[in-house]
């Protein structure tokens, strides 16, 4: 038995998300099942990280078991040929036992796109959320600083969640606006469930002068899930990247 | 009653195609319905041209008559507000009964997209077909020359068209390459179906070493479906712009 790490790009429009379903085609599912055709065992991968449906990927990571005699080139190989054209495997690489997809990962960097113009751009759809609005990008620099260091983020995480620990640490976010596209990255230790999402509306909220960019701050230390409002769409978002560090890839030499 | 054109930007990949069919969601199907709930009655409307499944139009332009008291600033953003994501109504204008998208157009422009990298890129896959290997750029530039000007296509019409007439003129064929991704941009008097995809398909042979640019010419001139081989895929192609002559939009002023 061996243990593999995968690293995964998704285009989210088609599926119900990250996690195997009932009655919905998910990305977990659709790589699992091309596991099983091409090992005759039946796998189950773990990912860094569950996505929602509709939001995209370009570098995620799963783990998981498999015993095979075929070397990870030719794995790679023979499991992105089993691929839809949606999905892709980037990479495989053999890990070591310890190694796990998200108890391993000590961080990820999301990316969340917005188009602003008002006129509907059918071919912008499916990876910006449209705003159809300006924005005051000043206001929105400035609160985006306000999201910067460790904070409880319970205010902005989705209802449901079971998490207890809801301490993070935002260690980067950046905005790249180009006419009426605007590009936001930000990396963290880690996020809750919905919480990059969350950021967003409420930047959305502080671009058209509905949230003054001073309150950020404020809401944060409230805690308060109402007050931090909305959560924005899915298909802004990509995962961009899950770190981990690089002895956690280090297999032991026995020998 | 009125008559009016309307110019349509659309992402072609959820829909059967332009053309109204029944079991199937079409592009002309969500107008027509659009205008039904709006005007409260039926409307045909007539496009430039159909475009297959999965194609994609950021220039198609469609016909109708219809009785509304709206001016057209109201009536274009009426409709637009109806459309789905994936469709957009980019301009409404009156037109001259004598005005017929179809009948009235004297050329178009379509632009056809490729990847040709090796890995698979879950996000191009919407908008290029994927070749997957690498192409012999001054080959195909070579290839493209033997198109332009009048030639019988009938060669390059797929098998069921009732056309008659099957000779066209290529005014302009322009390629651009940017590292893996190419795009062709392809304007004439008019297109056969199916063409610029047999075509493309056609050049994507070239670039491979399949065929030899010298041998287009003759594989032209021959005027056999079965020479120019096979149909590039669907979602690479893009229908640009439809020309009319600036007089078919001249409203008589009977005053």
């Amino acid at each position: 038995m061996k243990h593999y790490a995968i690293w995964i790009s998704y285009d989210g429009g088609q599926y119900s998300g990250w996690q195997r379903q009932n009655n919905s085609k998910s990305v977990q599912q659709v790589i699992e099942q091309a596991l099983k055709t091409l090992l005759k065992e039946s796998i189950t991968i773990h990912a860094s990280g569950r996505t929602d449906a509709g939001v995209h990927a370009t570098g995620q990571c799963a783990s998981f078991q498999a015993t095979t005699p075929m070397t990870v080139d030719k794995f790679l190989f023979a499991l992105n040929n089993r691929m839809p054209s949606d999905i892709a495997i980037t990479a495989l690489k053999e890990v070591p036992e310890s190694f796990h997809a998200r108890y391993s990962a000590t961080g990820k960097t999301y990316v969340y796109q917005l188009y602003t113009g008002r006129e509907s751009n059918p071919f912008l759809n499916r990876y910006y959320a449209q705003v159809k609005k300006p924005m005051n990008e000043e206001a929105v620099r400035h609160a985006m600083t306000a999201f910067l260091g460790e904070h409880d983020f319970v205010g902005f995480m989705a209802s449901g969640s079971q998490v207890k620990d809801t301490v993070r640490t935002i260690t980067d976010f950046k905005l790249n606006v180009v006419d009426n596209l605007w590009t936001f990255e930000i990396t963290g230790d880690g996020f809750l469930y919905n919480m990059v999402r969350i950021i967003i509306g409420l930047l959305i909220r502080v671009g058209h002068g509905d949230t003054k960019s001073d309150e950020i701050e404020a809401i944060i230390h409230s805690r308060n899930r109402d007050r931090a409002r909305w959560t924005a769409p899915p298909q802004g978002l990509l995962l961009k990247k899950v770190f981990y560090p690089q002895n956690a890839f280090k297999i032991e030499d026995n020998s």
